[in-house]
């Protein structure tokens, strides 16, 4: 039997869906798993988005361009100019997924053994990309305890080598909820600048920020528009993850020449998942801002119900709709399987995704897991009853 | 401003679309474009697979399980056993189309510098995706003049080497419409078996097998199970080539499970995509009948009316709805390109695929074009008519 790939062997198993065989394992023991774990809104996608499937009025589903449909980019560029991200449909490549547009810039900007750096805990599936592409994903540790705040500057200075090729942010942040302000974008921007690196911001939470803090887009700092290769998707806001629409942004001409090789390659991006998004770029205001409010009210819920379980702590996030929460145990692996596999309340469970996996340092992110606050406030309600009774039973507490 | 990758610049530019600009600025002077250039069937989608959009019930457009929905899993393993292919539901990982089959075969089984064989001319795009998995394709001619014949099977041994990983044919054979024999598939198992390689086996084109010969499966094939990665779409067989959806087969256990993590990775293939397709799956048998009709009748048409223009010279195509054709021009690229820009007859003008991107051996395929056979029987035959005109006009003619 042929060997696979040593890539495919020191790929990392997802840590948002690795313990899905044991979720459905405990579903068909009849248990209620709660899933806290991935990033899947049980909010209504728009029915302006749904309405475009159901009144699909043509007779062959053909491909689309490689760069996507021109009345769909067209229309982003209104829907940017809102946040005053300024581009235009030609600066605009259409992705399936905020996940293609991860791997094409890599693909695109990156060769094996080039390095970037990327502060920690990050989405983990950025690491899988850089693997797929050959690249390094060099960390850079943020804490708990500081909120997640960015790593001081002169540490990034520190990581850079002759192969660094670029910076990667998630701002709102999966999975903190961090929100980076003006004086660490702009302390970005200086090093980028004088590096002359890539700066690749990962921006798919922009409408979900709530403290009033000021969404600040890679696309606001003067000097570096050619820098920045901004990473989208619609998934998030209008609860429409399961059609893959993503967009890669660029004003770097020659790269955009270069992804859209990749693109070609790859024939085109989904054509209803196009219709769809870009139908759903028209729906009402009120859409979006029900959207919110029902996050600022989850937030809230799930933030104050964690600080309540003792040994539990999470820090406020400020954006996005995740939050890193420390608990009192040995190993959050361990305990996240032990929830699916050993436990149940009142035939109830708790699905969360185990932080160690959005952390290279080894050791970090141990007794950390990523909540997503995707569920209504009753589920959040029962899940936090559930995660404290597991705490207590679970034979690996540590206070 | 920063450098891309010395990836992106060596990527090919799709010879299936990199033409597509200059046929926009002949659409816009009001030309007339017969697009013999890629595989977009012009027949209708099974209403079927659009009443499955038209019915959306969903109220959340949510992430698909990584592997692909399983009901339409199991309804595949229904349509591959009347092919007399033997898998089961789990050997069959969904994709986001046969393009991403192709790439996560790579990545899975080939690690930079690792080779594989593949005869040419093969459908370019395979050089786009081993380029991004970093690995090296090296390819074996086959001869116009031989009806795109297997090379002898001593060619394919001498190239092998200890980064030899695997074999990749396409069949039926995009771009030839060669169908491979028996005797050249059990070649292929030996050569397999001998050298313990992967057999990539692209069979998209399994409906459309024209000459009685029968369709060989690589999994037709005894004893060689474990080394093949067969890879599917829906694409060509319903019309819906912007759906993306795909599949990789496989019964290398230890390979599933790495594939796994690319999918994971990127979470899931598109929601909608696969209701349509699971949908067409129950397309009445009239749909696949009326299909292949259509295309014996264009593929006699086309066939026909190129081998009677003087100087151009097809074989006839066995399967898939492609040929290669020799044209009596000094340089395909050239002519094609040519046709685009500065001819037109009658208002109308055609966009035909270069030979030389099918090849990587410099110099094959100059004098060759990929012609589709995708359009109804009067646009072919205008698509004729201006051909030859066309090549009465060009300069740079041969004869």
């Amino acid at each position: 039997m042929p060997k696979i790939s040593n890539r495919g062997e020191i790929m990392p198993a997802s840590p948002i869906r690795k313990l899905v065989p044991l979720a459905n394992k405990a579903k068909q023991k009849g248990i209620k798993v709660y899933h806290l774990n991935i990033g899947q809104p049980d909010l209504p996608t728009p029915e302006i988005g749904l309405d475009a499937a159901r009144h699909l009025d043509r007779k062959i589903l053909e491909y689309s361009p490689s760069e996507g449909i021109l009345s769909f980019r067209e229309k982003l560029v209104e829907y940017y100019a809102k946040f005053n991200i300024q581009v235009n449909a030609d600066d605009i490549i259409i992705t399936t997924g905020g996940s293609e547009a991860v791997l094409f810039s890599f693909l695109a900007c990156l060769d094996p053994g080039d390095e970037i750096i990327v502060p920690e805990p990050a989405y983990a599936n950025y690491m899988a990309f850089a693997i797929s592409a050959g690249a390094t994903i060099k960390t850079l540790p943020s804490s708990i305890n500081e909120g997640f705040a960015l790593p001081a500057i002169d540490k990034f200075e520190a990581l850079i080598t002759e192969r660094t090729r670029g910076i990667l942010i998630c701002n709102p942040n999966n999975p903190t909820g961090y929100l980076y302000t003006q004086k660490e974008m702009n302390q970005i921007r200086d090093l980028v600048k004088k590096y002359d690196l890539f700066l690749f911001s990962d921006e798919v939470y922009r409408e979900f920020c709530y403290t009033g803090a000021p969404y600040i887009s890679a696309f606001h700092l003067k000097g570096i528009e050619d820098h920045v290769v901004l990473i989208d998707s619609v998934s998030k806001r209008y609860s429409e993850c399961g059609i893959r629409i993503g967009a890669l942004i660029t004003k770097h001409k020659e790269l955009k020449k270069n992804v859209m090789k990749f693109c070609q390659a790859r024939l085109s991006p989904p054509l209803i998942g196009q219709l769809i998004a870009e139908a759903s770029l028209g729906a009402p205001s009120d859409y979006l801002l029900d959207t919110y409010n029902e996050y600022v009210e989850r937030r809230k819920f799930l933030i104050d119900g964690i600080n309540r379980i003792p040994g539990c702590y999470s820090p406020i996030p400020m954006g996005a709709f995740y939050t890193m929460a420390k608990l009192p145990v040995d190993d959050a692996d361990k305990f996240c399987a032990w929830c699916l596999e050993h436990f149940e309340y009142e035939g109830q469970t708790v699905f969360m995704a185990p932080g160690s996996g959005f952390y290279t340092t080894p050791g970090l992110g141990k007794n950390e897991v990523r909540l997503a606050y995707v569920l209504k406030k009753e589920d959040l309600a029962n899940a936090l009853i559930v995660l404290s009774k597991a705490l207590e039973s679970y034979p690996g507490r540590t206070i």
